[in-house]
């Protein structure tokens, strides 16, 4: 295990390239594993299967929910890509800790889905919905550091964009945490915000896509 | 969860190359998470091994067909990859959305193989065919918004190889709507038909290469 | 499903970095998703854990086998990159073939590993052997192709590097096919071999490295 | 399987970029792998969920000691990415290597986890302890063997940043070395320093980098 004072100010200069690669690799597997967690009924004589998959409704919101949440990690990661002009060794230890956080999801959806419904489902939501606001914060966190790193060197040509991004990445931040606190109180309701906002962000851009290319062709 | 809203109309342009790196991720993850739904026999005095593998032809038939049609999709999307010259949070969006679908495959595979032969057989394989249907309408609809903003900035070089390109994603998924309607009628004729359509998949280009080497060898 | 029509003539030009980066990922997940198949022992209070895990040691050595072979095709892979100057659909679709086969391998190494020593050994290990032989056949097919495609637009700089590669890898398959044969007759002499092969595969680099380090120092 | 004599000194050229993205992709499946040795507790009548949860600290700290040393060898492997010139047969085999016993933890892990406290306790402690001493010798090795190519080639321009690189792993090795007899003598004691270690080096970074900021700004 390298030591913490490995840190070295002077080795400054890191690759940025690696950043991205292991990012999309991790998001990728993570939301691919979370489908590992969906369990297939078996063939029952006394129940058709249609009532059975009804049954795991739970199980497909929690799927939903966590991919799109890390989907949503990979676009925001995707979007700030162009600010990361500079990568030194925190950089690379702040997005370890930021991907630390993505990778247990596949567990904490698992937990809240299997106990919502029991006597754990406020403990299982809570710790959920704070898993969701910790991984958005240190991937706040990792942004903030490398648009630093960036402006250090005078290499932001954009800073309007920028900042766009990060108001946004706050925003986010915020309703994070209010789901969390919501998630504490009344963990259905918390639930069932999550399922609403997965849903629309999904459906939102075709949406808008037709839209879209319908103002330009006027 | 990133809100709606942040699909700002100003913040256009996103890097082209993460759509190609996390797409290669979740295929090559999802067409390798396929095998784990294999499932090994136990040694059995009283049966040999050949018998208890035949017994289990739905898996390796399931596999077999899910395993092209991820694959399929790689060849397809690399196969637009040259007309991807500029990328927005909604194409993003919108591929986000097209590998929602693809993520699901090693579910619902698995679905249809267990249910074939018992009574959820029409539901299962039903199921897996609007599964396939729809991961290629959304697809299709990727590449349809990639390609506006293409010609929106003019970009598009070739355009009649995008056109034969789009004329055969539009035929793939007429020949999938079929294909899913027939697993609504007769379910075993509808996996029969997607069992066959694979195996060709798969062997034509060893011969086509052949033919072709010999041909220009002349 | 894309039809078989889609391998268009005319459409010739595909991107060459996608097939790298797909093998890759593909590549990467079987090799780490052999470790899944291994399985921890439960603590027992009659046995020791020491006598458990050496109970266990066909699973660690079906893990080795894999792991090695898959490695190789790694490699190998990477020795023909600077020889895929073009790529074509045909190409793509032998790519998938190649990559089906090793696809399948987590699968056939549990299935050898579960039967050896039952009646079930001599069908499995064959399974397994004829899986390592059409992987490999597989793959030199997609390198054959992939050479004729340079070759007919004379981008071969290195025409003697391509032909070491190309005659180690038809010894890598008539080795494979021996040890094939050789899995039908003796599956356990089959079995030690591989053994054998794969721990001397993963030592002697070591030994060489150290080797040629002190030749040049000299 | 590639026979052995297949390292030719004349084959010295091999692309550099394939190390790196095969080292991404195998790092990012182990580490989120790891997470699916976590087991979900279910719902239960007697015992509460925040109980339940308490007693599987074991695999928690587990999950977080893996983690952080698969986390520690890719931002290791990105450190020495601008001093990988050269490339030859050796040092991809060298790197096959080192990426067999990293693939190796999510078994030794959950070994470790497992028999924590039962009689098994001193040996799978010990085999974890192993596993993390083996694969840092060997990655060393990797960039031993890649540092020797480059300079071969006159083709380093830190040659400071490249030795501090390499003490800093020697060190890495040294304090792996001694919790591994740590683990031999006292298991439980070494079990401890790992979770220490491993919470250190991820906490830190956001320490240090708020710290500089505020350096900065005065």
């Amino acid at each position: 295990m390298t030591a913490i004072e490995d840190v070295d100010p002077r080795v400054t200069d890191m690759p940025t390239e690696r950043l991205g690669t292991f990012a999309d690799g991790v998001l990728a597997i993570v939301i691919t594993l979370l489908v590992l967690e969906l369990h297939v009924p078996s063939p029952d004589d006394s129940t058709g299967l249609a009532e059975l998959l009804l049954e795991d409704w739970r199980q497909f919101g929690g799927y939903l929910i966590s991919f799109v949440f890390v989907g949503g990690l990979w676009i925001a990661s995707a979007s700030v890509d162009s600010f990361i002009r500079r990568a030194d060794p925190v950089l690379y230890r702040i997005h370890l800790l930021a991907l630390f956080f993505v990778s247990f999801m596949p567990f904490t959806t698992s937990l809240m889905t299997t106990h919502l419904g029991s006597d754990g489902e406020r403990l299982a939501v809570s710790i959920y919905g704070a898993n969701l606001l910790i991984a958005s914060i240190t991937m706040n966190a990792f942004m903030k550091h490398a648009a630093h790193l960036a402006k250090s060197r005078g290499a932001i040509d954009d800073g309007a964009a920028l900042e766009r991004v990060e108001k946004q990445r706050r925003l986010t931040v915020v309703v994070l945490g209010i789901a969390a606190v919501l998630a504490v109180a009344v963990p259905r309701a918390a639930v069932a915000a999550y399922l609403i906002a997965s849903l629309l962000f999904l459906v939102a851009p075709l949406i808008q896509a037709r839209h879209r290319r319908r103002l330009e062709q006027r």
